[in-house]
């Protein structure tokens, strides 16, 4: 069946690589000869470790994850690394920094604090989560466990561009909606995590890369599974883990490496916020609506001068085929997420669009 | 791609029905017209929410699930549940009732320990699990918070027969591998949970169905996501669910319920399982491992007199497209697991197989 002309803007789950799911199509019944699809395939099979170790070892390549660090493929999204995190963290001092700068980290500091002290390093929420403090705006401890941040806010529309220096307490990121959109360099962080649902793989799965000294120490009330030092020991396998997304994941890392890998994705991620931004910031109707030097390069959110004409301009842009430009509820306004796979063509038939909007209502 | 001709014998992730997968083939790239794969959908969107209920509503009719519980699709597997089950039922004595009749429900008692006290209902190791225990020989606690049992065990070949009569102590079932298999009478139970990597779906969804009254009274270090009120307040999507999973479990259940619903799903598995006892009775190589009483429709294990021909059965086996007969590694011998999938045609095939390799052998 052919595939009509949309453009997915959705934050996630996402646009996909068209090429990527047509291999997965074609291999659906039969996985390369096997008779077998890969979601019939026993996880303990020598096909299935195949697919497994060859996508871990596509995504070390790909972020360059040096020894020190242990990639796992887990599951529960990132809300269940917000309790994860502490679980096994928190026994260093006790306490952990948060830097809360949206929904998310709020949750997740939130959830921390059952299983320990949340020193708040910053708190964005009075000036609306438009903005991210940079390193001297930050209250550090001397005596946290970790320091935790959320590197892009989907919801707000805004990303973190310097990585906190924080001294000898480890650094926690969750980058669910920005990971393998640029380089990163691994070895700054005690652990990375990310839902797999934007840039990744279909939802289901979630990638954590721990740094392997930090762990072993869970509180002795950490559900068997959530211990990163059992999986690690398990190489994700202590159960069955979610086969299919770690499948879809390896195909997708294949294109990634194919279009030039991170660098490439950061090059593309750059031009296609550039676009936007600078027609936001040239419109009559259209803003912006993060500080500049907190925007997106992911989510790239805007608004006009009030509701009713959002909500006109997101139900508009579905019905030729900009799907999902509204925004988050708890925002308000719109919402473009230009997330690995979207093409530059998606990016101008939004802008076309936006032009034409902007000539009816000004 | 034409699929080959092979019978994939695994104990999970398992065969799925051929129309079944055709069917995810062709809806791939484009779901329903909507230019969209079912992966690239926001899980917010209608039409997900509309794959999400239609699924929910064929697995309550398919179960006949009485309104006085909650369907709920979550994340992590059998594993996350033998501690989501503790953390969430432990406040009501303090302790429960654990019947450990092969290796998970053996370890999921060991995990609830961390939360509460645990009394032994039975333990079948020193039978080496070849056994179910009759309600007679079950040392219920009038104090228990729950009882838990598995029941079938698919590292050795044993399914429970009846559903043990335990007063008014909240029954709490595993039934990852023979769920959607048989009727299963929902009321009598505080919470029923199932891995959908045998019956239902590919791996990387846990369907549970809990008795609303029950809950509302987690631990107070309960990851939030492991709630399982959170959950039902949230119609599991507090977070992005599993979405595939959920829309090929839709799939699945639209295939079941055309074939008949699970009334045909136990016919077709007494008959399959039949077939291959009778088979195992009457061989003079082959032994059935599982006492009679105890024998599992779904997982068939057995062995012939020694290890090497054990092994050379199942390389045999695969040699000829007869997948995954190699018992697993705690028990050893041979495993047929005969989910709903698989057709009458693989059993034949595998009797043949064994008939053959007996009188080469003998």
């Amino acid at each position: 069946m052919e595939r009509n002309q949309v453009y997915n803007f959705s934050a996630g789950p996402s646009v996909m690589p068209e090429s990527v799911l047509r291999t997965a199509q074609s291999e659906l019944l039969n996985y390369k000869g096997s008779g077998m699809s890969v979601m019939e395939m026993s996880h303990r099979s020598p096909a299935f470790q195949e697919i497994f170790d060859e996508t871990k070892a596509l995504l070390k390549e790909a972020l360059n994850v040096p020894d020190t660090h242990e990639i796992l493929f887990l599951q529960g999204g990132a809300t269940m690394q917000f309790s994860m995190v502490p679980l096994n963290l928190m026994y260093r001092t006790g306490s952990a920094d948060y830097a809360v700068t949206g929904n998310f980290s709020g949750i997740a500091a939130r959830e921390a604090e059952k299983y320990g002290t949340v020193h708040y390093a910053c708190h964005t929420a009075n000036c609306g989560h438009t903005v991210i403090p940079s390193q001297e705006q930050l209250h550090l401890s001397k005596d946290a466990s970790y320091f935790y941040y959320c590197q892009n806010n989907t919801i707000y529309g805004t990303q973190w561009h310097y990585v906190p220096e924080t001294g000898s307490v480890p650094l926690v990121c969750d980058m669910s909606s920005d990971i393998l959109s640029r380089p990163v360099d691994v070895s700054r962080y005690g652990i990375i995590f990310a839902g797999a649902q934007k840039n990744m793989a279909p939802a289901g799965l979630t990638v954590a890369i721990v740094r392997r000294n930090l762990m072993g120490h869970a509180l002795p009330i950490t559900p068997m599974l959530l211990d990163y030092q059992t999986m690690i020991d398990k190489d994700s396998m202590l159960n069955t883990p979610p086969c299919w997304c770690i499948y879809m994941l390896g195909l997708q890392l294949k294109w990634l490496k194919e279009q030039g890998g991170v660098e490439e994705m950061q090059r593309r991620a750059a031009q296609r916020s550039q676009l936007l931004y600078d027609y936001l910031d040239g419109s009559r109707l259209f803003r912006a609506s993060a500080q500049p030097s907190a925007r997106s390069q992911m989510n790239v959110t805007f608004r006009t001068r009030n509701a009713e004409l959002d909500a006109a301009f997101a139900q508009g842009g579905a019905q030729r085929g900009l799907k999902h430009l509204k925004g988050h509820r708890i925002s308000g306004g719109m919402r473009a997420s230009v997330y690995n796979a979207m093409p530059m063509e998606g990016v101008q038939a939004l802008i076309d669009y936006m032009n034409e909007f902007e000539r009816e209502h000004i």
